[in-house]
């Protein structure tokens, strides 16, 4: 593991700076989500129940706290940057034509693509209009570039996977968009709702751009180094989706040519289903380097987002914070 | 035809009082959508080349020329409509798992559920984008409700085609919310980006949220008395979708209840390829008075259409919209 911290970290310590405004801001979400449509709401509802860890509001929350304190902006901004997540999750499954998804069946084989991507849209547009009804615009502004990076990085990593051909630079620009682009904006979001102070808005968009890269990072090398059981991602699933990875691509770089080659007409041939292929790609990766490489990117990450926020003055909910990114590059699941 | 205007109507002369400005516009558009991303680049130049007839950015543009004038701030908001109708479009594609539309296989068919619901989500943020940069945030009010409003109408008609029970209240709802909503913002949109009046700004609303009810009723009506060859629509699309609108939901109110079940007990069997069960639907649906009363319902959203901007000063551009509320309603395609 490449996390440098020796206390135990969970997610109820990282949490707990903010636990009181989680709560609330649970509640205030629960009311805004109700609709008087009755498909609708049921829909809603059956989002709601299928939450996740509500990382994204526990970001708005932390980075609020962080850099001067919560408020009532700081929820609107925690709904926004959730009901643009839950939009996006929705319109995940149609694009990945997902059939379960968090161990509960997904929207879209629930009902179908028809309600996933409408709910989603409805869910976007409901985000928007509590920002703007609270004059909330910086808050918009943040988002909507994000969801523009947001489908430019999925649109780019498609197009990288039809050809099996990317570099280092292709993949960050990649994640960056993907992933990082959200997180920052709930970094930064945080910090609007709780300072003027330009330097420290910034300050929190970097913790979370860096925290992004990170995590996805981590996410990344889970398909070379994780156990199906633990994260209930099977291993070598994006080997056989033709994802080329970090890992993978600093593999592929430093390998002999002739070997790299053999590896990606394997990859371009698709894995059968015995994981004889696949476990003679993570075997690659791990000889010539891939997880040791990515691993260590992933601590340069954690590093620097800590050092964005190193000027802000010391809080419990910095602290959580650093302990956060700690965790996102450590967590075994 | 229900048209009271004698003068011969085309979407020439009613585009003629700002044809100069939706040529701007237009020019504005294709810059706009630009993007250095090659995949979405080819994707965005796709959208472009099968482009409609714009006629939501042409009611922005003659709701502000009859509203005070047109202004850069016009081409903002008629960009912003125009991106959100491509953008549902896109994901309707998904929705309706469209194969063809306006004549072009669809983004859906050439590429893939991915890509068009991405796409769609970028075109979307786009719109956001460039209205938040500009500080036109009362578009985006205006918007997010709107597409609210889209969402939630198209669920509502899924869950009655569904359940194959609807009554016009019902059906009301579902246009306004569905189709309404959005001629509405075109047209408030327009008075927004040329008045600080706020009746002005109203009545242009309702003048938009009233053509848009004759519209989608007019559309509906060509499912009963459209050659298939005029619109590209086959005759009976909606009954054998099980879609009941508002000449069957007349019908079926109108007639013996015994006749009405037997309609009811027919379209919920289906109807199969050959055309015996839907002509005698239409057939119900014009003996009972069903294609009559909607005709007349049409025409009275025409009227409240031009009511609601009698106050507005006369111009070119007012006659314009007047003759468009009649061009909607009389359109043989």
């Amino acid at each position: 593991m490449t996390t440098t911290e020796s206390r135990s970290i969970s997610l109820d310590t990282i949490t707990a700076p903010v636990a009181d405004d989680l709560a609330a801001f649970r509640k205030y979400f629960r009311a805004e989500l109700r609709s008087d449509n009755l498909l609708l709401d049921t829909a809603l509802r059956y989002v709601l129940r299928r939450k996740g860890k509500q990382i994204r509001p526990l970001l708005v929350l932390l980075s609020a706290a962080a850099s001067g304190g919560v408020s009532h902006r700081s929820y609107i901004g925690a709904a926004l940057v959730e009901l643009l997540h839950t939009a996006t999750l929705l319109h995940d499954d149609v694009v990945d034509e997902a059939e379960a998804r968090r161990g509960l069946p997904s929207l879209n084989a629930v009902w179908n693509n028809k309600t996933a991507v409408l709910v989603g849209d409805y869910l976007l547009a409901h985000g928007l209009r509590i920002s703007n009804e609270n004059g909330e615009y910086r808050f918009l502004a943040i988002t909507s570039l994000a969801v523009q990076r947001m489908s430019k990085g999925e649109l780019l990593q498609t197009k990288k996977t039809r050809k099996l051909d990317i570099n280092e630079e292709e993949y960050y620009r990649i994640i960056s968009d993907k992933t990082a682009s959200l997180i920052a904006s709930c970094c930064e979001i945080g910090a609007v709702s709780a300072t003027e102070d330009e330097a420290i808005r910034r300050a929190f968009g970097e913790f979370g751009e860096q925290l992004g890269l990170a995590f996805q990072i981590r996410d990344d090398l889970f398909d070379y180094v994780g156990s199906s059981n633990a994260i209930g991602k099977p291993i070598g699933n994006d080997i056989k989706e033709r994802k080329l990875t970090l890992p993978l691509i600093y593999a592929l770089r430093s390998a002999p040519r002739s070997e790299s080659r053999q590896i990606l007409r394997m990859i371009r041939k698709g894995m059968r289903d015995d994981s004889g292929p696949v476990d003679e790609v993570i075997s690659f990766v791990a000889a010539h380097g891939g997880i040791e490489y990515a691993s260590r990117r992933a601590e340069e990450h954690r590093t620097k987002a800590v050092e964005a926020i190193a000027t802000v003055p010391p809080s419990p909910a910095r602290d959580a914070l650093h302990d956060l990114a700690s965790f996102v590059i450590s967590r075994a699941t």
